[in-house]
């Protein structure tokens, strides 16, 4: 048998709420679109030659009930008016044949924007110490998430961040996964 | 390759006790007939077109030392005469095209009948909410474990509950897991 | 398809040292060798007919970013002069048609030396408790990691043990793992 690596990879994010903490769990793995498989965490490498694809596009690949391969955070809540996030980044150097990095985070307190940006970071981060180079801050007027490593190398990042509010009387659960897809 | 898709599943549950918690786990997974293989756990679809198979003809089609996925259950305590349950039911529809889904759940100080029941309704009302129904409450004279669902869906639930009393200056552990068998 | 069963087996460990405690355990699995895959830990069987490779041999078997299952044990601060441990250890018999077992076990403050021999102690006895046997103490001027059971069985164990301690203002992580290859 071949080795498993995955090929396509696709992000994605939800919200639940329910009573049941597992079924606000689940209601937040529906409304990202994973709900329908059996999933299996995995840490956290975007595999060389692997591409990002559509969600839609992902999931037709998929088989209802499979085995999943995810990076997944989760944040869950019962406290009303807590703000809950969790979030998944990726960092993917410009040349396709250099792995890249998954990340996952999950805080409370924080805005969005700030999560996806520590998230991306993580992301960046890790792949900038594999080089054993520095991280360079992105060079004004170049576009959001894209970065430059210390020795030259280009990578790019993205993510995705579920935040929710907690209410009363119930549990809400964040999730963000970075979905990874082995073909034939 | 093909996807990773299940194709018959059993239930399994033990308790075991060893002054080491990670060998009174090992113990419980002996009692349970899975110890030896190396378990993946996931979350938590019973596939479409999957079938209950008994436990001794689903341990037939497996290798030892295989890799194996499972939903599972855990609960362990040092404390004597705490009362500790690990649980898993499924809820399955009657029609075999649709999926079902595997709800795992552990709680301390209930019977076994009441956790059993609780799990059986956590996977249910997964189903239920899956198909934006409710979950209606089964009818008089109906068999347990056989319910109805709002737009009138039928679905059988069933489960494996494993309780257990610690025990003075020792670790007690108890599992319950749902086997999920790839098949060529 | 044909089950999932490891064949090769080997042992690492690392250390990892950042401000964050993701990058911390990356940097860990990277000096252990196994940061570029997709980890999935499992739980604890070293398969019948499987066999020790060195790491060199058995990365070679491996591509960049493959699901690759791991017994993991991981240990992490961020307390300055903490000693964490972090250890992996298998007891195999000597018939190679028997399993074997594989433990993971951490802890605070223990000497590299102390931590090995409990690991492997664990392995040694889920494989003694499995046939129902005692663990005899090793006879003066048998080699350390030899063992036999009140049986007649001879095992033998070994272990990859990572301790590290704790410093100022940032989080140090210590890994140690045992990684099942599944040939084709």
């Amino acid at each position: 048998m071949a080795q498993l690596v995955p090929s396509k990879v696709f992000l994605v994010r939800g919200c639940g709420r329910h009573k049941e903490k597992l079924v606000s769990f689940e209601q937040a793995l529906r409304e990202a679109g994973i709900a329908p498989f059996n999933l299996v965490r995995v840490s956290s490498i975007f595999p060389p030659h692997a591409r990002f694809v559509p969600k839609a596009a992902g999931l037709r690949h998929l088989d209802l009930g499979q085995i999943l391969f995810v990076v997944l955070s989760e944040n869950a809540t019962d406290e009303p008016g807590c703000l809950i996030s969790a979030s998944v980044g990726a960092a993917v150097p410009d040349d396709p044949s250099h792995y890249g990095y998954l990340a996952e985070h999950s805080d409370v307190g924080k805005s969005q924007r700030e999560i996806s940006l520590h998230t991306e970071y993580l992301a960046a981060e890790m792949l900038a110490t594999k080089l054993g180079h520095r991280l360079r801050e992105p060079e004004p007027g170049r576009p959001a998430g894209s970065f430059r490593i210390s020795n030259g190398m280009s990578l790019k990042t993205r993510s995705a961040t579920q935040t929710a509010k907690g209410e009363k009387g119930m549990w809400t659960t964040a999730i963000a996964a970075a979905v990874l897809i082995i073909e034939a």
